[in-house]
């Protein structure tokens, strides 16, 4: 065994030691270095669990399917680190915040670059569907002053749970999507219909995986945001409703208590017709503060 | 923070325990013990290496382009499986033999459930070429008894370094393939060709990352050996040439201390004449030792 180790032959107990010092060559320094923590890990999770070969082909299948589940619109590995939480933790490690400041969370898959520029209070329920809601609050820095100028990209699901993008030819183009921009109050406001939970992709590997694993797939109600101002950091955020079935559980972990937005059901008279509304509407008072460019 | 951890939601710090949380009612137990394992170390390897979102982007597009080069016909996660070392481990844990018995090693992609049984002493060699090779020893079991009966199911490449399945219409069909069994006295000998060293499929992802780690993609020369009896448990195995340039950097770790065969060159006139043969050959002798079934 000592002569196995001397010579450098592969045994159970040097595996991963053996795999990385063939890397001593390795002309992508930094992927040398990825690829010695990811080994070590992976051997130590295989030497824990002990998988069967039986096991270890079906985890082979499990990633061939995922990898054939992929193409220009589906991204099932993507899917993956989702639901492992692994977008989330690299979100985290990317966007560690001064005190003060907003949170990130996940960007998602159902942005898009172009979204047209609104007028401030603009409507962005184009399919006249669902609760109304209206939503508003400020863009500030950690010192509380108001950011002037800065460039508000909101979207969301329509009633249905769905985003345009995965309803072309039923939904509005840009259907609840819009652009706005501050001015030197730092107020943002505009009308759009409550948001609905729904389910992420779940007729692929990843769905079947959660099914076995006793998980469902639902991400709950929430509003995505990237919001960008000239000497700040770009924030890739959510706001999410408190109240949704699905809060403790989001099926890609987005959910962080500084994000609860609270969905207020405005049904006073006098409030309703001060903002020229003509039925009862949830209104959502959200600020968001951005941290300073180092 | 204390609140968040609380309430369940995920942070940097709490983030393989509240993804692991989510299992708790799952239907495969087997499957939450395994993906337990999984998650708390890819969240400790991205915690180890912080990637970037760039970094893990292209990482999810590795995965994405190994998926797409898997077909019928080629096996790119295995591949990868078997250059970080995993595939041996796996191996290596399903496999740990008793004092003395012969040690396993990697199936690889290249073995076919139909080849021809031959008599002992044939010749695999249909295609004429490269040094002749005389291959003998006996089938023992752990106390030195010879097994009668045993089924040895050789093969390897030809003097060019292919398999015949990778050569289909080029070389005859189960050249170098051949089913024998032993009798009573448990010896095993044919004629073929001195096997080759060769390259891993190396023109897809798996074959672009070890050339960025600085790895070659070579295989040295082997046999490759499934030994099946009664009463005993199944060898996978190979034998290597220890004179082999690639002998201490096999592209998949398959080589071990115990598997090395000497391939000793015959010239002594006498001897030539009394094997039957008509020039010098490589002669290479190695008893297989099985376990008993427990």
């Amino acid at each position: 065994m000592s002569n196995q180790t001397e010579q450098g032959y592969f045994t159970e107990e040097n595996s991963a030691e053996v795999v990385v010092s063939r890397n001593a060559n390795a002309s992508d320094a930094r992927l040398a270095e990825l690829m010695e923590a990811i080994t070590r890990h992976l051997h130590a999770a295989v030497k824990e669990v002990e998988p069967t070969q039986e096991e270890w082909f079906k985890a082979i299948m499990f990633l061939t399917e995922t990898g054939h589940k992929c193409d220009d619109w589906r991204q099932e590995f993507i899917l993956l680190s989702d639901v492992l939480g692994v977008s989330m933790l690299v979100d985290a490690i990317n966007n560690r915040k001064p005190s003060g400041a907003s949170e990130s969370t996940v960007l998602g898959p159902f942005h898009v670059p172009d979204a047209p520029e609104r007028p401030m209070g603009a409507d962005i329920c184009l399919d006249g569907k669902g609760d109304r809601m209206l939503v508003k609050g400020r863009i500030l820095d950690t010192d509380g002053n108001p950011i002037a100028g800065a460039r508000i990209d909101v979207w969301q699901t329509n009633d249905d749970g769905f985003y345009d993008v995965q309803q072309k030819g039923i939904q509005p183009d840009f259907n609840f999507r819009g652009v706005f921009r501050t001015g030197a109050d730092g107020v943002y406001w505009f009308w759009g219909a409550k948001p609905k939970s729904y389910p992420i992709p779940d007729d692929g590997p990843v769905g079947k995986m959660l099914a076995a694993l006793g998980r469902h797939p639902y991400r709950p109600a929430h509003l995505h945001y990237i919001i960008e101002a000239e000497g700040f950091e770009t924030l890739v955020t959510h706001i999410f409703d408190p109240r949704d079935e699905y809060i403790h559980s989001d099926a890609v972990f987005g959910v962080k208590q500084s994000l609860m937005a609270e969905f207020e059901l405005v049904e006073d008279k006098a409030r309703i017709e001060a903002k020229g509304a003509q039925a009862p509407f949830f209104e959502v008072k959200h600020d968001f503060v951005l941290a300073g460019t180092s």
